[in-house]
């Protein structure tokens, strides 16, 4: 059997891209990157998540990006209500600079120690148009990185990301979920989830959420404060 | 004044980089990544060079390479003596996987939240030709995703990767920096440094950076143990 490193936030995506892992049949070796972010039951629920789905193991790295700051997730910059007006092309303030290549770059070391060719991760290009690294064309890119940043480069064997979400919408992430069997009331999607990992309703992330599931016309399982 | 991101580890290397970026005229933003090294006294050391080559400021993020482990550098395994029997093609057990990579991201994510188009880094592909990340494909892939995984992709503007030393022998290293001013015995290049500095004389490191002080035929103001 193959060997993968799946990252896993502790959300509705990443939960569903490591049931999608673990349905082709790789062993997973999930990791959560814990980088200073507000919402840290998102790592709670991230370690009960690994262990309902059967992952081998599940990480925790410590990467303290507070110190070069620039985002609402990991400065002291106030999250924003879904329904404030802002432009269209305007990049939200929610997004963390370079975040998913830093969290790629952590997942391929450990991939590396592993002896692992591929790297799973929930990226998706449809609700987040406005973060620069959920596009296509950072996940080919970082594809190419990996292939010459590692031995694997070097000994001739090719590593792969996988971002089976890319271009999946929200209501699309759910129906994949369920037929999964992922149990969504363990995942955490908000921005601002409190310490037992109840949502505020009122963020971007709870606003997408909330969408997908109506969508469908199934009842969503977050808990509210 | 442009703004630009330097990678600083504490060794000579990056020394000599950040007082090229400054030669060059860019405002220099240091940037030392504490990932579990064993040889913490490095970053004692880069604080001491930031201010004596003119950094604006020094900043140290912490990510634990620890945890997913495989190198010598962050996991219990003995670091080799330089005179070690190897193959000359083995990549070495100093290696730590994707740490360039992994360096690299956080400086990227510095750079985004500066508003600075430049990365500078001290990556050499002639002493450590085993290393996958520190050849010339390495730089020129980084440099390709940083421009689309940020801001800078989507606005338009060019984000550079500056490997100066790439092509430089130790000794090369060592005629620029003093030719610059750089004052090498604030700089730390061993392995196996202790809490005062001091080097072993033993690992390769060290190997490698008195290998280049006696091609020039200075004295090295290495303090050993």
């Amino acid at each position: 059997m193959k060997h993968a490193v799946v990252l896993l936030s502790g959300g509705m995506d990443s939960a569903v891209t490591l049931a999608l892992a673990r349905a082709e049949g790789f062993l997973c070796h999930a990791l959560s990157v814990a980088y200073g972010q507000r919402h840290i039951s998102e790592l709670q629920a991230a370690a009960r998540i690994a262990a309902m789905l059967g992952a081998v193991e599940h990480k925790i790295v410590d990467v303290d990006l507070r110190g070069i700051g620039g985002s609402a997730l990991t400065a002291d910059i106030e999250v924003p209500q879904h329904d404030r007006v802002h432009p269209v092309d305007e990049i939200p303030i929610t997004y963390v600079p370079a975040r998913n290549t830093i969290m790629l770059s952590i997942a391929l070391g450990w991939a590396e120690v592993l002896g692992a060719d591929d790297i799973w991760c929930g990226v998706n290009a449809v609700d987040y148009s406005g973060y620069p690294d959920c596009r296509p064309a950072f996940i080919a890119a970082f594809e190419q990185l990996a292939n010459v940043a590692t031995k694997a480069g070097v000994q001739g064997h090719t590593l792969r990301v996988h971002a089976p979400l890319m271009r999946m919408s929200k209501a699309d992430i759910v129906r994949e979920g369920l037929a999964l069997g992922v149990d969504f009331s363990a995942t955490v999607s908000c921005y601002r989830a409190d310490s037992e990992g109840r949502a505020c309703g009122e963020c971007d992330a709870c606003a997408l959420r909330a969408h997908g599931f109506a969508e469908v016309g199934i009842a969503d399982p977050t808990r509210y404060r």
